[in-house]
């Protein structure tokens, strides 16, 4: 799905909502434990649930390698489940992988060929040779780490260099001239307005991928307000608040509940 | 695999070879290509033909997730060998994974439960939150990328930082003191010796896995006078010129002289 595509998305369902399916096999309802899929079932039945109110669908790999290949099989038939039933949904691997060379090349593969999602979650630490091979694929997008919203984020993507500016500023200037606003997107975490205005600043035209909103104690309406550019540029994630809304046998609809009351504010931020 | 078992598997063997199963389906012997698991077959006999001159073996995960769910199972099964046949072998899962919070618990629980594998490779761009989980488990080991040997390595990793020093002397110095020796490894280029030597003036007690000896350029006997420590302190990674060493039938006897080689160099090494 290129820039134009999800542009037209945000407009028509007045929403830049990311369902993040991080389907932590221990957490879903008791009574999907018995299936022989039980993730795949979570998944299907949330997606059918949220996708009137939400753009894109982010399932984090970890909560499936947890399973092993079962897990591994999982995710690639809720991929093909989400393409098949609902070909207007972007698609992101949270699998923040990072690797060079082949190596980063056969990643590009895994991702963009053998799963076929949109986008990838990468890790700046190693350099642009991570990256390079993602942006090789028309219409796919790599989602750079930039400033995340947990704690330790200090240790180092805070770090102020020679050059007084810190490392998520340096990963953001340097890495913007390998690719372009149409294939390159950013992480940034919803938890400091002002850091996320400053991202703003440095990257007025990419999209942002803001996590932890409803979670991590970011607010939907600072996050608009700090991030938004004048295409809206901004898909905001939640993932717990949305898929775990309920325990129970009613988990689909109260995440349909969730997901369409976050909708609603945001078309309110969209006005 | 304790630091322990892992000094005396060295002194044993003579070796401090690792052994890269970066098993890439696309240059798999041809003959290999009908097998409904080839992956696992070539693994299988690079293990056989490399076990008596090596003390670790690595699968890189991006050439088996390049395969899908087909690939994870393969990879499982491959792990799964090698701690049948060979206990006393370290097995590294090449994933340079790095989340945070509930999603890097699952990422150790995936790999040290789920896979069973002794060692992950981990990107410390998020900080400590993303190690934190790894260094839970005894007798297992976070190896987390320090310094590179790719090109790109000096888009972020050696950037100075107000106080002087570059980013991956920050990564180490600030790490050290999350594990220790016995459960924290670094992943650090061969290709340039004064930077190793820098690297164990640093870390003086742990081990140092070094990939791209033979390969990407770097010497042995410099990797070894730059990297060494008293009880060697060294895995030297070594992928495509071994487990490639002969593209036909006769890869797997290839690869196990290819070993034999390099385990002879490092026995004078390790004089």
């Amino acid at each position: 799905m290129n820039a134009q595509q999800l542009y037209e998305q945000i407009r028509r369902k007045k929403s830049f909502l990311c369902v993040g399916l991080d389907s932590d096999i221990n957490k879903l309802p008791a009574h999907l434990q018995r299936y022989q899929h039980p993730l795949l079932a979570f998944n299907k039945a949330i997606v059918d649930a949220t996708a009137p109110y939400s753009v894109a669908c982010k399932p984090n790999l970890a909560f499936y390698e947890a399973c092993g290949a079962h897990g591994w099989a999982q995710l690639e038939e809720t991929v093909r489940y989400v393409r098949r039933r609902y070909p207007d949904m972007l698609i992101i691997a949270d699998a923040k992988r990072g690797d060079i060379g082949n190596t980063s090349r056969l990643y590009a593969e895994a991702f963009f060929k053998t799963m076929d999602v949109d986008a990838v979650t990468l890790s700046p630490y190693m350099g642009r040779d991570t990256v390079q091979p993602f942006l090789e694929y028309p219409g796919r997008w790599a989602v750079l780490l930039a400033l995340t919203s947990n704690p330790s984020a200090s240790d180092f993507e805070l770090t102020v260099g020679a050059d007084g500016k810190m490392l998520y500023e340096r990963v953001l200037e340097t890495s913007m001239q390998w690719g372009t606003p149409s294939n390159t997107m950013y992480v940034v975490g919803a938890t400091q307005a002002d850091m996320l205005a400053n991202v703003r600043r440095i990257a007025p035209n990419h999209f942002l991928l803001v996590p932890g909103v409803g979670e991590q104690g970011g607010s939907l309406r600072e996050v608009a307000r700090s991030g938004m550019n004048s295409r809206c540029g901004l898909l905001v994630s939640s993932s717990r608040a949305i898929i775990f809304a309920d325990g129970g046998e009613n988990f689909a609809a109260a995440a349909g509940s969730k997901a369409r009351e976050m909708q609603e504010q945001m078309a309110a931020c969209l006005r």
